[in-house]
């Protein structure tokens, strides 16, 4: 019998596991919305004239299945060697437990940045333990929760040290033993500010001609030194001193803090996040209490809630959400929380001694290594090592490099003549002698009676790790708990809909993320020989190839690891074609009122001056005021940054206009690619007329926000800023990573999705997302006043409600509201972001109708609750709104409030069975912020609060 | 500087993350015992005469790292070909999000079985959608939640027709189409129970002289052909009628209800679980209504809790855990309850739709394979198929199954001159291309109209998979939160200990388990090539060799694919034996009362007849008892089923003079190994003087209990019974499996936790592992009475708490007592084994101090609400014990209970913010036997559930 195939196709990964709503849901909704069909509610919402002329085409797209299969083989295009290159990368050792219970767990990685605490406790104390690992080890009293990397962290210990320095220098010393990579992200980081960046040997550093001054250690070849002498120095000058440090060598060596450093920076790299071929991983910065509030990054506090408890927030948190724009001196916004957690439980799994054993165990081989060479006759430098070493062998550096590699082992290129070969945690005997062989030494690896190759007295001396968390019981049972009770705590999107307008919060499907896990991805060190990296180089040059597609850019560079980042790189490819041109005088950047507080910042980065356009009645820019500062700065016009659609969740028609303005006044165009996931197959940023953006692939390439990071921001640009694009010192000029492609173990994601999605998937999400937004704002039309909508009534891909009036109406306030929708089961929308007092919502594609009426019904229900206290049916002070999120505590306790135990905990939207129970009540910000206590609390006062 | 080394070892599995206690522990845990030290514990506890010579030594234990970089080599030695074999195997596309949500999460994977309803409510969801799967597939009223696997479904089924015949025949009719393993199986079961198994041509069969009859469908060579005219002649001959089907084929397929089957059996492997060498997978049974009652297995069913709400249970859960004993006419107690959920959650994955569509997939594809083959000029069979083949080419099988093997792809021989060709999911274009190819036939496929080579009467009519849950939207946002949901509901190891006495529920690390997901273990067909199966071999036989080692045995089969079905065989060896020595008269098996009643269901299995043996008043078996009944039944005497120690918790010292007394009137000695946690390393059943053990890797060697099940039962035996072990049809006589390594998949789980623990290791497992007994007993002492100790006072690995006075004195039962524990935050512990009314503890080695206290603490603020009973300050019927476990339903609704919600809700050892809290109250099984409700509920019921 001839029969017709069942339409349905089960591996349709777009359309039936990627996007939410089912072809019979969408049309539920697109009559819901009124439209007639999804294409027509596309061509009412999105100008004409943006849209693109051609569809998207990557061939047939590929199943979950061929998508493995199709990484697997591009994986093994990888070769897995083993590493001793160093420089700021080290083979290290994932315990298994920490990969599969927290790197491969949704709980975990699914989590947006903890900006609702009372939703984030789980992360928030991984994080706390992260920065009083890091107070500890490098002896300074306050750690941030993670930075990018190492590089940026130290061009962020620069600024910092000039901000708070006493000295009217402008210079900033480096130490030359400092990583390369290190040197060129001061270097590109410092030009722009005018900074004169010193590069020398720290004993002959002047410390009265800088205000601040950074030390690696070790060194990048090995050094172990003190710097003791170089601090006082600088302090008697008014100057800040800076430490790179290594946190494994700090389990044994004199710390930061002991020298009198001001500031430690580093990476946690090597505390079990494997190198990925340069990340991500999570970098450090600590510094004196005197210096907190200065410290860039996020910070985790220990503050209580409602009912007095102990309870974790970020701190200093309004400095960071809204960067205070032109007066912003860093863009940081981005922290790799995944891989601070991944770091902090290691060094919970292992506790001080286990690090200390390790760090013993590696110098121990690190010595045998050399005393083998030494012996065999060749000349082993520094004197005073901790895990690295070199060896001059003059013109056969070339020979005894291959020879290596021959035996499995990449070595370091030092100068002409010399080889480096750092030792780490995977390092065996058989390691030691396949190094040996290179150099043509036989020899068998022999224990025998343990010597430091350092001074006496640069043994540390100070205890580390103390805080009871470091000595729990660390058998597996008990770790594998401790991780899920602190996963249980947070609401992330493997359980609901994270409706955060402008994070694009939607699904990190489970096959893009199994091949981040392969070893062939993440076992690989970022400055191994390109041959050893075919993989990674037929990934990136496909992803880049799809993103140029995509955006309408001739050129794509990976390295940027944030979009912040991004934006930064931009920023300078602008700069620097305008210097080519001789326009170098042009610093002048347009930048509307509505803008993420990241763009002011970056441009601040680079040099120039922010203009603010101010915000039409409609949202829209003010086109008049853009027009009139266009003329007025038309000499100095550098460029202009916009977001689009814009963060009011609008495309606006007058964008064309916005960007004809500043061609014509010599400017160059930056779009902010932060709402791409409106776009994507519809439009492109390059055909509009944008001259660079960036793209958040951690928003609409579907790498997961991982509880605050990480990030991946790379820029598309025109042909003629090719030129002008930050480059890498392995590669390059002008770094702005510490990687030459920032995080790429994390590429296999949005190329998976790209690959599964191909063309048509893709546009047709960006549909989606836009019906869904549009969904919502129709459903609670009545209820909550969207505050900006295009000319034919349509929002974009997310939208702002106006709470604002109920403030008045009723006492409640749009933190009343966020902290209601917990008690529903839902993260809050983004609040006060662009306009404060509102919420933005964003649903993404990705959640079903049946998700998005849950949330809408729960809005709803908040509404009535608002008017129920407009209406004087429940007190102004005393309601379900004042007194969320409610806990456990709140039903097991006393109940004296004017509504009943049901309605406070079930209000609905909420799960019954299901429902997810906030561990604390209202976090107190104040307190918090008052009262700042940034590690872990001692035992005492955890015992007080069991009392 | 000469340095010590810190002495912590960083990497040593065995004590760091194994064991729980740390050192600091153990040794206040000794002082609370009063032993001087570990030592001293076991040997004031272990029987000196029969502790082992040697000590364990397997070497230098290897690191987590280590084994994961041996597994890769060892792993690497399978080669992962394309299997096209067939014959109940074929491949699959798990889809990543279950792959990683469920499998590869021990929130599923450390569950136990879901005999406590109030704490398993997610995984008994999870089965009964599987059990509704099935049932629609099947067309049959009835489906169990898995067997173990095809092969043994169908020995299950032809006894079960046996107990349900009205025919008084002997003999049981086999299609001769049946696959191979199934007929062996069927074989072995039914030779000791005197079963004439008839197998022939079903159109030939006479009905008259059977009880019953099983089909294959489609057949082992790829036949589909309707049963209905069978079924009838079997029915009126009252006799029953078996299919064993292929459930991707019931989705094209009339099904066998439709064909009037009365049981249908088969594999749901191919739903998404890997072929693994053979398994695990979940087999199924399903079967009219009327029959239901007689239907072997775990069976879930729907019923209320004390609130009247909706709540899932296991039905009929009497008659399995407590088998009854000489009546028992299977020993199921194993189901696969971690595959079946996987199948299950495939099915939700696809939906019918999907499932229809993949299924005519594959058939499109074997109809173009065909008929490529068919215009090349060779014979193809049969005309009616659905995804398999045969090809006569005459002699040149060898040829063809070769140039095959060239191309990837591995063929199935089928007699001297066809080869069977089997398509399935993962077949493409190219696999077609390259079977052609094999049969030197160069073609491209193409598509063409679809056609169905099967009569238009064998296209099945009916709807299936028709309940909401295989309509949800199949969205992976939607799918991961679902089966998120579903975890939350229960309480595995990942949250707390689960202290099941004689279940040894320990920790499954997660270096473990990552191998098994690999796949070049996962996606091996179970007959294929052995040289492409070496790295099975090396693991199977270093296990092996390991094995024995630590039982004293000579050798091991690993064919048992559960506890139970390794007693079986090792009867079956015995029996085998006896037979050998002209003794195959002897059928008396003697087994003490404490028994496990798994041990009397397999000796009737084998055709013996069980003797009873009285317990002694201190537990011990009664020697005297055991002497009278031995010297009464010498000349029958077949042996004795003993377990040690004891399932009463103690290392019985007249252990000795049982086995001798056995031996001397000539009885062989089943040392059943349930206990085996309590002898590694110090004592090998093999050296007491057993003939044969079974293992419980699942319980022993760290295979994860998967909410019930998968399980590996290998089989020691001493060297006189080598050749009686069943083995394979591919490769040996008397198979009890379908595959010939059981479950072989799981090895690399028991393998990798002996090569992390080294001899040493291994016993200080044990060691600790009686300790933590001991310290549990010590630390209530005075509050429960322990029922049984050795004769110095100690027990050994776990302990029977005697709670029966407290009926009388309190009112309050064991299941009180269970039940008050959820809202501590515990599984129970084993209720009523060995004795009723009392509960078994057995926390095993890998729980921490820390968690024994918590235990205890829980256990004695029990005592004390039980004495405020006994007092009057409680009433009798209405306390915290008789309303446990307490939900969040009681603390919303009225309280009107003579203690307080702190009270009912937070009991010493509940966890505050990380309280685990049950979906449901107490559950009621009497209404659940009564209703016996087995598929998913309709959605009116759900719709008037929620009113």
């Amino acid at each position: 019998m001839v029969f017709k195939p069942t339409e349905y196709l089960p591996y349709d990964f777009a359309n039936r596991r990627h996007i939410g709503p089912s072809p019979a849901e969408m049309s539920d909704m697109l009559k819901a919305v009124g439209a007639q069909s999804l294409g027509a509610l596309i061509d009412d919402t999105m100008p004409a004239q943006i849209r693109q002329k051609e569809s998207l085409d990557f061939g047939k797209p590929m199943s979950e299945r061929e998508v493995l299969e199709y990484m697997r083989v591009v994986a093994g295009k990888n070769k897995v060697l083993t590493s001793l290159i160093g420089q700021g990368y080290h083979g290290t050792v994932t315990p298994p437990a920490i990969q599969r219970n927290i790197f491969e767990n949704p709980a975990w990685y699914t989590a947006y940045t903890p900006y609702q605490p009372e939703i984030s406790q789980g992360r928030l104390e991984a994080l706390l333990n992260f920065q009083t690992m890091i107070s500890d080890l490098t002896g300074l009293e306050v750690a941030n929760a993670s930075l990018l990397d190492e590089a940026t962290a130290c061009a962020e210990a620069m600024t910092m040290a000039m901000r708070l320095s006493k000295s009217k220098a402008k210079a900033f010393f480096v130490d030359r033993d400092c990583h390369p990579q290190n040197i060129a992200v001061i270097q590109t980081r410092a030009a722009p500010l005018d900074i004169e960046v010193i590069i020398g040997d720290p004993d002959k550093m002047d410390a009265n001609a800088v205000f601040g001054a950074l030390f690696q250690y070790p060194g990048t070849y090995g050094h172990v030194r003190d710097f003791t002498d170089h601090m006082t120095a600088l302090h008697d000058a008014g100057a800040l001193g800076v430490v790179s440090a290594d946190p494994m060598a700090l389990t044994l060596l004199k710390e930061p803090g002991a020298m009198g450093a001001d500031i430690a920076v580093g990476s946690t790299q090597r505390f079990g996040v494997p190198e990925g071929y340069g990340g991500p991983h999570a970098a450090y910065m600590a510094c004196k209490d005197a210096y907190k509030r200065a410290m860039p990054g996020r910070i985790v506090g220990v503050s209580i809630d409602a009912h007095g408890n102990r309870a974790y927030r970020l701190s200093l948190q309004t400095r960071e959400q809204h960067i205070r724009r032109e007066k912003a001196t860093s863009n940081v916004c981005t922290a790799q929380a995944l891989l601070a957690v991944m770091a902090s439980m290691y060094a919970v799994f292992h506790g001080p001694d286990g690090l200390k054993a390790i760090a013993q165990r590696i110098h121990r081989k690190a010595v045998r290594l050399a005393n083998g060479l030494e012996e065999a006759g060749f000349k082993v430098d520094p004197k005073s090592f901790f895990d690295t070493v070199t060896v001059d062998v003059g013109p056969l550096q070339a020979a005894v490099m291959k020879s290596a590699v021959d035996e499995g082992i990449n070595l370091r290129r030092v100068g002409e003549t010399r080889v480096g070969i750092s030792l780490d945690e995977r390092s065996v005997p058989a390691t030691i002698e396949a190094v040996w062989r290179a150099f043509g030494i036989r020899r068998t690896d022999e224990k025998f009676e343990a010597q430091y190759r350092f001074p006496d007295d640069m043994l540390r001396e100070s205890a580390y790790l103390t805080h009871p968390i470091f000595h729990m019981n660390r058998a597996e049972t008990e770790m594998m708990r401790y991780m899920r009770r602190l996963a249980d705590r947070d609401l992330a999107l493997d359980r609901a809909m994270i409706p955060l307008g402008s994070c694009t919060m939607k699904l990190n499907s489970a096959a893009e993320m199994m091949p981040v896990s392969w070893r062939e991805f993440s076992m690989i060190h970022p400055f191994v020989p390109q041959d050893q990296a075919l993989g990674y180089k037929h990934m990136i040059d496909d992803l880049s190839a799809k993103l140029c597609d995509i955006t309408g850019y001739d050129a794509i560079s990976m390295q940027p690891n944030s979009g912040a980042q991004g934006e930064y790189a931009g920023l300078l490819a602008i700069a620097s074609y305008h210097r080519a041109n001789g326009q170098g005088h042009r610093n002048i950047c347009l930048i509307p009122m509505s803008a993420h507080g990241t763009n002011p910042a970056s441009a601040n980065m680079v040099g120039w001056k922010v203009v603010v356009i101010k915000t039409a009645a409609n949202g829209d820019i003010d086109l008049d005021d853009f027009r009139a500062k266009a003329e007025k700065h038309s000499e100095n016009l550098a460029g202009c940054m916009i977001t689009y659609p814009s963060t009011h969740g609008v495309f606006e028609e007058t964008v064309t206009e916005v960007i004809k303005i500043t061609h014509d006044h010599g400017g160059q165009v930056y779009i902010d690619g932060a709402n791409m996931n409106a776009m994507v197959g519809l439009a492109r940023p390059g055909d509009v007329g944008g001259d660079v953006s960036h793209l958040n692939l951690h928003k609409t390439f579907c790498i997961p926000h991982g509880g605050g990071g990480p990030g991946m921001g790379p820029i598309g640009v025109k042909s003629h800023l090719i030129a002008h694009v930050p480059g890498h010192p392995n590669g390059g000029e002008g770094a702005v990573s510490a990687a030459p492609y920032g995080s790429p173990s994390l590429l296999p994601i949005s190329w998976s999705y790209c690959l599964m999605m191909g063309g048509d998937g893709l546009t047709q999400a960006t549909r989606v997302a836009i019906l869904n937004a549009n969904y919502i704002a129709k459903r609670l039309e009545g209820a909550f006043e969207v505050l900006y909508k295009g000319p034919t009534g349509r929002v974009a891909h997310e939208c702002i409600f106006d709470v604002r009036p109920f403030e008045e109406s009723a006492g409640v306030t749009v933190d009343d509201i966020a902290k209601r929708l917990i008690d529903a089961g839902f993260h809050a929308p983004t609040m006060s972001f662009p306009v404060a007092g509102t919420l933005m919502v964003e649903p993404t594609e990705s959640e079903t109708k049946a998700e998005l009426d849950r949330f809408c019904d729960a809005m709803l229900a908040i509404r009535e609750e608002i008017r129920a206290i407009e209406n004087g049916d429940m007190p102004r002070e005393n309601n379900a709104l004042k007194n969320a999120p409610h806990t456990v505590e709140d039903l097991v306790g006393e109940w004296d409030r004017p509504y009943t135990r049901e309605q406070g905990c079930f209000p609905p939207g909420a799960f019954r069975v299901d429902k997810y129970w906030p561990p604390v009540n209202r976090v107190d910000n104040v307190h918090g912020d008052r009262n700042l206590i940034c590690t872990c609390p001692p035992m005492e006062e955890y015992a007080e609060a069991a009392e």
